[in-house]
């Protein structure tokens, strides 16, 4: 895969505002926010997309979201957020590194939300699950 | 806090189209999707918002996205996705107990994005990174 903007934060070959750091897991604010406290929680491990992520690199990251979320929620005074991480050009994800955003909502600041809802019928619904088990 | 729709999930107390469980973790299909395979992956532990949950039921969940994300790509040939998990009312959240969304991208189908950034001052950076660091 090709050297990412995140890949170079980690080796601190370029600067960023660096919020937390373990062995596994780097979080450090968004350059271009959508609220006040707009932070990313990356895995070290080179993978472009979630679902090529190791379990473990997954794992770690997940075991630091409360933690980064609830200092950013103290840091900023905000109640509520989201959390969103993005896969595919055709999904939103500009920087080919997982990356789980998280941002606070701030009155009107925060991500935009559309929410689209559509029909699932329940004998589709069986069908589907079968399917995505079948794949597990 | 309340009994929600989750909590009587797991106890099967009402159906859904369960697509993976462990002890710590269930997965099921959206019954409102955005797009086909819509699907929520939601810890056991019954947190309401992602900063009250544990780190362990954190990992626990951090740890099954990238295998259900890959099995809901395999089940609908989907190749982008979001990852979403809401916090608030505010923050777009409906149900009281954590959950990650999982929502492919096929088309117009799937999660609407807004994404009005803001700017942010390096100054202000520093200071906000230290700030959120002081809560950590």
């Amino acid at each position: 895969m090709a050297e990412t903007i995140f890949k170079k934060i980690i080796a601190r070959e370029i600067p960023a505002d660096i919020v937390y750091e373990d062995d596994d897991v780097l979080a450090f604010l968004d350059i271009n926010p959508l609220s006040k406290g707009h932070t990313l929680v990356i895995p070290k491990e080179p993978a472009e997309t979630l679902d090529q992520l190791s379990a473990d690199a997954a794992a770690a990251v997940g075991r630091v979201l409360p933690r980064v979320a609830k200092a950013v929620l103290r840091a900023t005074g905000a109640k509520d957020f989201n959390v969103l991480q993005n896969n595919g050009t055709a999904a939103h994800q500009a920087v080919l590194h997982v990356h789980f955003h998280i941002i606070p909502r701030a009155g009107k600041d925060g991500l935009g939300i559309g929410w689209p809802t559509q029909r699932l019928e329940p004998h589709e619904a069986k069908l589907l699950a079968q399917q995505i088990k079948s794949h597990l």
